[in-house]
């Protein structure tokens, strides 16, 4: 993908693929009753920063301020994700939408970046969302399962039609599952602490983690020796979760007070419930892997997570990612509580990926099929053909001038256009019309 | 439609039927070859500005531009139209692009406008263009009828497809004609003091109008009189013209020099000869006008202009705009000499007057008809009936909690759902589920 000053601009041939990526997208969060919004690119800063505050918003968020002669200097910005808009949309709109509201979006979005392969300055986000009131606390999990079919459903078209050989893996996790554990444990003072040393695990040797971790759990006053606190940790940190062994993880956990127990089997037990449910809907057992490790990047999301991932010069780059949250619209209205589940794909990622990798030669080209000679003598019958031959779904065009033979034919080549469509005089006299093979050189007469 | 500080937002209704006019739109741009492209939303200042340079741009265009904190102040705007990115464009691709290139846009400008009815700080242009290097000088005539063509189809089925009682008039001038007629009538000095006149002229009397024209062309030294010549600019504007007598134009001058009237001439022909190729591909000629007077706020064409209008409220607002324009990439680049010919669709403006004018009750509803009822005991059969009627493409939604009845059943109601179905484990015994209408209360047993 081209990039002018860091934000992605499309080619014909790209934003033909763009197209029908989209209406894949849209055709399938469609299915699902996921109804579209349109927001503006813009919203108000108070908008934008509520979940922040303070000065340093837009050096956290690399966003782009709006600034016009005629208005108050950084009043808009424009927005840098679908989901703070869709905040406001549902605090404007509330009284006017009926709950559990399922909305997609596709749209722009904005963020400062630097100029790199896969990221882009200006991108396109395609989000699905749905949210509710929590007046009565409902769990609504069919819908973790609902969404993550969707996406499912429509990477998987996406691939199928551009012949990306790519299975597809979804990354689940429920957030509170490992903060279940460690609080299980009786280490949850020492979470943040613990959590930063496991994410560095990959980097360093078994022998250093193991010595991270007794360093980072050693001061505790608990009833078992920081060594087995710390096997507990390791064991968890090895183990290769799925559906059928899942539930061992309490008995990992060991002596505990029961209810840390209660709370860790029951965010398995959510966990599985999504698990199953999108097993009924949709998805292969093999498509989807319980990865407990995905957290980071990932703080919006206080429930269910999923994310995906595609290689590309040996580096996870995810394309797609969403989750379960509890109370979004807080931040601009502390009276309201709404909850939901959604994920965003990336998908100008997605394209950047998509265009490096297929063989645009084989795609679909802009180009018709047949040109249309322009003779002045025969402007007339040769523009009564042209319509004819357009209504009947022919892919052709019409030369805007009747000129040199040489030239009009040089402009076929150029566009890859196959067959040069030609009514002269002589012609219009034995009533046919002459059709030329571009790539053969050879004539046919055809009758009009 | 909705305006956020402005800018415009779309409810689900209203963004379907956003989706259907593109779609109709991008099916006309496409059967005729004008491939989609799509830049950036932002351009370089230097870009925006180049046309009119200085200070005041930004007070001119009402453009917003972008600031951020890592990066310089006001280096970027926002696209205040499609056309100038698109001769950046050209000029960044000329080495790739085979000339005539055709290309569409369909992308959101932003504009600074004061909060009203019709305008709206950001909106949608649907344009296409097409255009060539003036290495050997060729008119490509054709094209004027081209684009005219592909408008009036576009707006034709969107006109029929929202049930709108329109008729499109499609308003047509050669911006050369009046000035070749004041020009013939050696008046060419005071063409600018001439057009304003003439652009108040419904404004005042018959009488007035006479003697500011007086006043105006007093001061000459021509050969015949002061009044005579004010009454061939009286005849002139009170001209009906059409295809068949526009000719006439060239009698209206009387006696002049031979060049000036065959100049005059020219213009009359080229816009006949766009009539007559418009006639041939489709337009029928009572949907095209002669208006001699259409030049005002398109100062950027120099032949061909046309323009759509539709009445709301009593004033006359322009749904599409366009013309054909001599050297447009200039002021980027002073070496480089490209023409071309294209339009606007306002489709935002369209939509304004759309929903207002529409029954969107009548509309597509965003809903699903069925409403499968969640029952904890049977939720995987039910689950599975879900994705066996989804798979045959009825309309159908799980309700996501096994809620009380009640709850589900207002759920269904307050969306407007039709059926609720219902899987329990009586049912299940009988190998049927219930479908009950919600508008009559009745239930039916249908065999799973």
């Amino acid at each position: 993908m081209l990039k002018v000053w860091g934000f992605s601009e499309l080619k014909p041939d790209q934003k033909i693929i763009e197209e029908e990526i989209f209406d894949i997208v849209k055709k399938n969060y469609r299915q699902f009753w996921y109804t579209p919004i349109e927001t503006p690119g813009v919203e108000r800063n108070e908008v934008l920063t509520a979940k922040w505050g303070g000065e340093v918003w837009n050096q956290i968020l690399g966003v782009y301020w709006l600034a016009q002669w005629a208005s108050d200097l950084k009043k808009y910005s424009l927005h840098f994700d679908l989901t703070v808009p869709f905040a406001r949309y549902v605090l404007d709109y509330r009284g006017e939408l009926t709950f559990p509201f399922k909305r997609s979006q596709i749209q722009k979005v904005w963020r400062w970046e630097r100029q790199q392969r896969g990221r882009s300055r200006e991108f396109y986000q395609a989000d699905i969302d749905v949210i509710w009131e929590e007046l009565e606390w409902k769990d609504y999990l069919f819908y973790d399962s609902e969404v993550i079919n969707i996406w499912y459903k429509t990477y998987l078209e996406i691939f199928e039609k551009f012949n990306l050989n790519l299975k597809i893996k979804i990354n689940i996790n429920n957030k509170k599952i490992i903060s279940g554990f460690i609080g299980a444990l009786g280490l949850w003072e020492k979470f943040t602490e613990i959590s930063i040393v496991i994410d560095n695990k990959e980097k360093i040797s078994a022998e250093e983690f193991e010595n991270k971790l007794i360093e980072v759990c050693r001061d505790n006053s608990w009833i078992i020796s920081t060594e087995e606190l710390v096997q507990k940790i390791i064991d968890f940190t090895n183990f290769e979760a799925n559906y059928e062994n899942i539930d061992k993880l309490v008995n990992m956990v060991g002596n505990a007070d029961l209810q840390s127990l209660q709370e860790l089997e029951k965010w398995i037990s959510e966990l599985k419930t999504v698990l199953k449910n999108a097993y009924l809907l949709w998805i292969d057992k093999e498509n989807i892997i319980i990865n407990l490790w995905i957290i980071r990047g990932l703080d919006y999301y206080t429930g269910t997570i999923f994310e995906t991932f595609i290689e590309w010069d040996r580096k996870l780059w995810s394309i797609a990612s969403g989750g379960r949250y509890e109370d979004f619209t807080k931040h601009l209205d502390k009276k309201t509580k709404f909850s939901g589940v959604g994920f965003s794909m990336w998908i100008t990622r997605f394209e950047d990926y998509l265009f490096e990798k297929m063989d645009m030669e084989k795609q679909a080209k802009t180009t018709s099929e047949y040109l249309i000679i322009n003779f002045e003598q025969t402007i007339e019958e040769s523009l009564k053909l042209y319509n004819n031959l357009s209504k009947t779904g022919k892919k052709v065009e019409f030369f805007p001038e009747s000129d040199k033979l040489k030239k009009q034919f040089r402009y076929a080549d150029n566009k890859g256009i196959k067959y040069c469509i030609l009514l002269w005089e002589w012609e219009l006299e034995k009533w046919v019309y002459t059709m030329k093979n571009m790539e053969t050189g050879e004539s046919e007469e055809i009758s009009l």
